[in-house]
């Protein structure tokens, strides 16, 4: 069985890497080249010409159309060449074509059946273009299999031990999580009363002009869905006014935006990032928030990696499945049920 | 079958990589080290002492003798160990002796059956050391199949995409070429007409002292001989004055020099060069020809790597045969003949 | 039959580089981590926490205790879980614990059988915390097969030609070397007798104070025991005062402290360093000495790791056993044994 299905939306890319030059990114084992076409829209192929094997991801875009960088192939955004200088381009073998959207400020591409892909499974992201939500976010290339990026952060209790300097405090730890999971949806939820804040958090409520020095109620609730998506409400208000309920201006709340892709089997894309929903229009703030976040992530990355490497050199190792394993456990058991119903299919 | 005949000369160094140190270089997937006797000629053996296996291309040449760097064992230029410090030697085992030869300013190898190896079958070079003619040239590393190297040169319309801002143009694609083969040499030719001079060749007409801003006529004729020369007769004369066959005085005419030695079967030794036949003995004029032909091949490296590594990802896809391909077609026709042949005996 | 025999001790790090942060490296092919107790005692374990396969060495040390820096596992030094925040530990599958030791400066492990271990035969090291001696030494990561550095060190006419500008000298080719073996000790010694002292030597005579401009006899008793420790007694002394036997007063005398373990079947920690019976106060003298012989040492591993590839290259080749051989034979002749004998039960 594989590692994750591809009858799904996959982030490829964010829409800012993806300007008037070609883009060449591995998704789910595929080789691809984006692009956007004349009236900006994205389109997606394999990144091989059909003349000589060049990569097409070395080619320029003339005029929308995708042009390989070595004879001049004009390749249509069907994967059937559309010209090529002194030549008639009527039998030239096809090249695959991808479904491929732009939405929320991000590239999403179908990996599998295109006669399957609808765009109106692509996830809503409510914060995206929203008055009272300003984002920012970044990508990581992690070499280790996207699941155990959907484990890490399914389990916020490695904040204490990876991110001790941040957003980590003991009493993560303390603090027993609740897992449900729905069919298509695992949520897993933790909720501190009458802590300090720790300094992440200290500077996000200065950043929205509120004491930082006072106890706090802190909530995380980290919400799976397939194929990738982990979306988590954090976030802190000052104690005694309600916790995750407290009116916006007693309290600093965000979402972590987690899209996480396959690039291999043991290897992935992480697009992470950071919508909040409090002095959208600072700018400053965007971005302190943004290289601090960015910062935080990269602690994970090693210790992701070299957890990988242990596990392929002892693939017979059954890892354990403890309660605050639960988000996911239940992440890969929705994961595991979609491959298979591809594979029956 | 193998991707490369043996019983032939390969050029394996420019003479002046060669000094009193000994050079290990791996040609035609066999690790060989080559030096230099007392009289100045050039032997190439196996790179293994057959004392404990070091390379004996860490070793030092010593009144012309190949000396092992580890315990000082002197090797003989057929391979038969002649000394070593308080040892006999008489039966340590011999290690392989390649016949190898310097001409033209390089170091040729033959890697197959030493018993064929025939000198006079190396190719004349009748550029070198003539009055008339200088030349510069230098070495790349290319990981990928020699041939893409040879399909490259026999297929000059990529200059118009890979080369945009020096000798490609636009007139390259819109002049047919021709191709001609006969049992081992193909050549394509390619006569382009009153059409404006690209940077490149304006450089080179105000090198020999003539007008750079009218109309030229430009030629290129692509020969291949086995097992994987490239030459190519290039340049540009005014307009109207006869164009390839214009006189000396009118032009610029060039022969750019490729010898390309499979290292093994996925990565090769690209030696190029450009030797011209005006100004010969402005060497100024030598040098910056040599610094702008590097800037322009360097420019294909990052394509036949990445169009290599995309054919061994996908080894059962077929590549298209076009018009323009017919050179690169009919040199690996040549090759294939010549592999075929020996595998026969 | 495998490369290295495991029910024995080796070096597995200098003392100095095992501190208050857990140290993961790998021994005979099982990656480990090491770190000190409470007490300052080293455990060694699997580099594996039984939670999710992190390693171990991205963690912390706690009061003596090595806790998992993903999500905060304590590890006891047996294997077993101790405690992890929220979770009884009871049920965890235990990893491998390995003896280890700190002894003479070094960490000990033992690959093997756990139940053999016997520190009393950890290898007595005369020199260390000796008055009349002082120690120096270094680190090296070799790519090469641990036994192609036993090679080295039991053969050294190599001095001659990998270390021509401080220890070679040609009279070392010119005097024939004694080998002797008994079952678990190869001996192999030269003696030569009024010659000059090679650049090292003579700053060692000057660092002790003694004329280096004057004929010396000089000694190299180079002793294996198993598993792969090299002990060479060296030095020199003013001709005429007995040589090896001369008094203190009257020569340099040291001895090359050589710990070689295999990482993997063609990798190896090189443990080196000097031990010398002069100015043991003298700390300047030893930084200076050990500085030296860092640098001679370095020079030996491109040889052997270029060496080790061309044996990986050609594995069917066999070496020559000559007689400067003898040593080198004779150790894998005792290493041979050890790994017979292990096999065998």
């Amino acid at each position: 069985m594989g590692t994750f299905p591809v009858n799904t939306w996959y982030v490829a890319a964010q829409s800012h890497e993806l300007g008037n030059k070609p883009l060449g990114r591995t998704i789910c084992n595929a080789k691809l080249v984006f692009y956007r076409q004349a009236d900006g829209s994205v389109a997606a192929l394999e990144d091989f010409c059909p003349h000589r094997g060049a990569p097409l991801s070395l080619g320029r875009v003339c005029e929308g159309q995708l042009m390989c960088g070595y004879h001049g192939l004009v390749m249509g955004c069907d994967g059937k060449t559309v010209s090529m200088p002194g030549q008639r381009v009527g039998g030239f073998p096809a090249i695959r074509a991808y479904p491929a959207v732009e939405r929320y400020g991000f590239i999403w591409v179908w990996p599998g059946d295109a006669a399957k892909a609808d765009e109106a499974t692509i996830p809503q992201q409510h914060w995206h273009n929203h008055p009272d939500w300003a984002f920012g976010g970044g990508l990581y290339h992690v070499k280790a299999d996207y699941r155990l990026m959907v484990d890490n952060l399914m389990d916020l209790t490695h904040e204490t031990y990876v991110h001790a300097s941040s957003i980590g405090q003991p009493e993560i730890d303390e603090t027993p999580c609740k897992t449900t999971a729905s069919s298509d949806e695992v949520v897993t939820s933790r909720f501190m009363h009458n802590i300090p804040a720790p300094p992440f958090w200290r500077a996000a409520l200065r950043g929205n002009g509120l004491a930082d020095d006072v106890p706090v109620d802190r909530w995380q609730i980290c919400r799976f869905t397939p194929p990738s998506q982990v979306m988590i409400e954090v976030g802190v208000a000052h104690a005694g006014h309600g916790g995750y309920n407290a009116p916006d201006s007693h309290k600093v709340y965000s979402v972590v935006v987690d899209f996480i892709t396959p690039e291999t089997d043991t290897t992935m894309w992480y697009f992470w990032g950071m919508a909040r929903k409090f002095k959208p229009k600072d700018e400053a703030l965007t971005a302190q928030i943004r290289e601090g976040q960015g910062k935080i992530f990269s602690e994970d990355l090693e210790m992701l990696e070299r957890q990988q490497a242990n596990l392929s050199r002892w693939p017979e190792r059954g890892l354990l499945k403890l309660n605050i394993d639960a988000g996911g456990v239940g992440a890969r058991r929705v994961i595991d049920r979609w491959i298979a119903a591809e594979t029956a299919t």
